[in-house]
């Protein structure tokens, strides 16, 4: 076995400290591993369980809560050089991957086989799977396909002490013993560290047919998308813009979007040309505008809108992406809500959602300096989390906990929760030395 | 609150100590509880925990494993009161039910508002909500729309000292905290008792076209439903039935399904014509004979075969149905092998498999007495098991551990993770009280 590299230069470490939160840890870490294999992971992690030493597992660094930012006196486990695809099985609908895999990688590998690795996060051509895994990370088209974990069959995690256990199964179904697989999918690296993941493959769809439709007031918009199961209609994707967004992006691209009505949904439908049917009637029925597709390049101009809503809203200054589910129905009020609690702290917030599963991404524009947070922003921001809760919600939809959340999660979960929940870290981590004081 | 009803009839308590395993318990419980609320389980459980007594969850009693039994000394918790419908919300993709809820009941609820609750284990029209998340149940369509887990989004769940955890959500996305929900589900009683359970309901599907494709040889029918996938084809069901069933159903019904081939696959789709077309081409390509249909009666008239194997194989005498999983590509090696194991040990085994995801039923006929499995039935079973573990699968797809495969269960899940597994159950159940000597 060759030794894991090390690396102790300042502008290594620099690299490797921070996340896409914002979030700005105290002091720089002592050292980054690059392990390519398990056997070198359990070796850092036996050192650090004997040491006591701090560890942060990292895949690309895309976390948006702060659960990738390491400070002082850490370890940085980078698993970026495990990225090797070890299997790829298209009978058996299965693909055998290490952690550093870029989750697109994957996608177009499984691809060539009539198949793909189904979950989405917006990150996919940069993020890990690895990353991905630890955040049980959502996406587009989870509405139907479902998130991270429903494509994760089997994990090989390496504990805290160096011990090295398989989870789950190489097999499609299966109910052997506990779910330990779902227990470490989600947990942001607190509970061991993700060496190896055997993931299910799914034939790819038929073609799709894109909806772009407009309506006058956000209400209709949400109603439409909720409309849609009761017509016996699964959306791959049903994306909601509201009025802030679309001003941002007609300022940025020199679109009309906001011309065409104050809310935009975007649906895309892959269950063949009677479904597609179905949801051209649904989602014309209050349209103030309707267009649709089958055509690929066509498609791309649709979705053009929600791809650019991020960078569109980058221009208006340094955005805070929340992350906030509710009970789908309660869908409209929330993004009116949210209007009034930007009004209410004058900042301006541009709210996307995923609106076939209620999670809503509402930007706050949180200035233009790099300085500390706002008073405002921070403010409004938990406005927004009491809004989910109120709701019957959750404070986190698919970005995970990691440093930003944690006192929201403990009013999320409640008192009889949160203690299993530090029980069950302290089941598998004792010492407490795998990303300490994240997630939790 | 009124007082939980309590029984130490002999009849009742008689008729609460089996499922359907044929596992015998040695002596009888010694009370039965009937509670209709979640308070009231409390109770029951507070008081268990204090005189350390041990408490057996039962549903419907369905379980194929032993789960279910209850020997001297312990107290039954039937659930099968607790059987309301407590909100179904259309608009949400949302049910809140109680754990005694029939399966199929809250299906046909949900249909008149055009959703369905997806899960579909064979016992649905008589098991539980409660019992089907304890085992995680599969089905026949759990290929394309996922088995129990997938459809659970939040638990209420009384804890051994009688406290009471809300785990999940009420969303249809959420990360907040470890997944306790899925450690919940599967875990067939030993870590909580099951009070409420918020069920995730999807739209009713496009009318379906099933086919009946007969194979000269099981080889082709395996490979014919591993190459739907890669032909993007994702079936909502995919049944093999082997040579030994289809001789045990035209033996019991008169019908002329073995002449028609050695080995019949029976595939569902309702992803439109487009996907039908395609499914018609694979799998017609090696097939002796092909049939489909999209008219509702053909559909029975063609299902008819799934659904007589069982009745069917019971006239030959008391079936011990086993339920191991492969991966899809070692379907017909398995089928091959377990015809080979049935020669071996001068048993009659036929084999159902759910093809789509590799989950296979040897059902081991065992003689017409009632009277202890014989010797070559048992060694029958272990050499399933132990083919099972060679080709890369599980002991269990779909029915759970139980008393009868905690040896095997072992073996599959290795030191570390059987240890793991150990500690949770400690940290849920420190003394031990909940279904004792189950699943671990």
């Amino acid at each position: 076995m060759t030794a894991t590299e090390w690396s102790t230069e300042p502008s290594v470490l620099d690299a490797r400290r921070l996340d896409r939160s914002g979030v700005e840890p105290a002091g720089r870490p002592a050292a980054v591993a690059f392990p390519r294999s398990a056997e070198q992971v359990r070796e850092v992690l036996r050192d650090a369980y004997a040491g006591r030493t701090p560890v942060v597992p990292r895949g690309a660094g895309t976390a948006l809560t702060g659960a990738s930012t390491a400070g002082a006196g850490a370890i940085v486990l980078d698993l970026s050089r495990m990225n090797r695809i070890r299997e790829l099985r298209p009978d058996d609908g299965v693909a055998v991957v290490e952690p550093g895999v870029i989750t697109a990688d994957l996608d177009r590998a499984a691809a060539a086989h009539g198949l793909r690795y189904a979950p989405d996060p917006a990150s996919l051509e940069i993020s890990t799977i690895g990353g991905n895994i630890a955040t049980n990370a959502g996406g587009l088209r989870c509405a139907k396909y479902g998130v991270t974990r429903d494509s994760v069959l089997g994990l090989d995690v390496v504990l805290a002490d160096g011990r090295l256990v398989s989870t789950g199964r190489a097999t499609l179904k299966g109910v052997a013993g506990y779910d330990l697989t779902s227990l470490f999918v989600g947990s942001e690296g607190t509970l061991g560290v993700v060496v190896g993941a055997t993931l299910r493959l799914r034939p790819l769809p038929e073609p799709t047919v894109t909806f772009a439709a407009s309506y006058g007031d956000l209400f209709d918009a949400a109603a439409a998308s909720v409309a849609l199961a009761t017509a016996r209609i699964q959306p791959v994707l049903a994306e909601l813009l509201d009025e802030a967004t679309l001003d941002a992006i007609d300022a940025a691209d020199g679109t009309h979007l906001r011309k065409a009505g104050s809310a935009l949904l975007l649906v895309q439908i892959d269950g063949g040309p009677q479904e597609a049917a179905r949801a051209a009637e649904v989602l014309g029925r209050a349209a103030s505008d309707l267009r649709s597709t089958s055509d690929r390049s066509e498609t791309a101009v649709l979705l053009a809108a929600r791809r650019g809503a991020l960078p569109a809203i980058e221009r208006l200054g340094r955005p805070l992406i929340e992350d906030i589910a509710v009970p789908r129905s309660r869908l409209a009020e929330a993004v009116r809500e949210i209007a009034e609690i930007a009004r209410r702290h004058d900042v301006p917030i541009c709210t996307l959602a995923h609106a076939g599963d209620g999670n809503l991404h509402p930007i706050i524009v949180a200035g233009r300096s790099a300085g500390p947070i706002p008073a405002a922003a921070s403010l409004a921001a938990d406005d927004i989390f009491e809004l989910a809760l109120r709701l019957g919600g959750t404070v986190t939809g698919e970005h995970g906990v990691g440093l930003l959340k944690r006192a929201w999660l403990a009013r999320e979960l409640g008192p009889v929760s949160h203690d299993l929940q530090r029980q069950l870290k302290a089941l598998f981590d004792p010492r407490g030395i795998l990303n300490p004081g994240k997630a939790l």
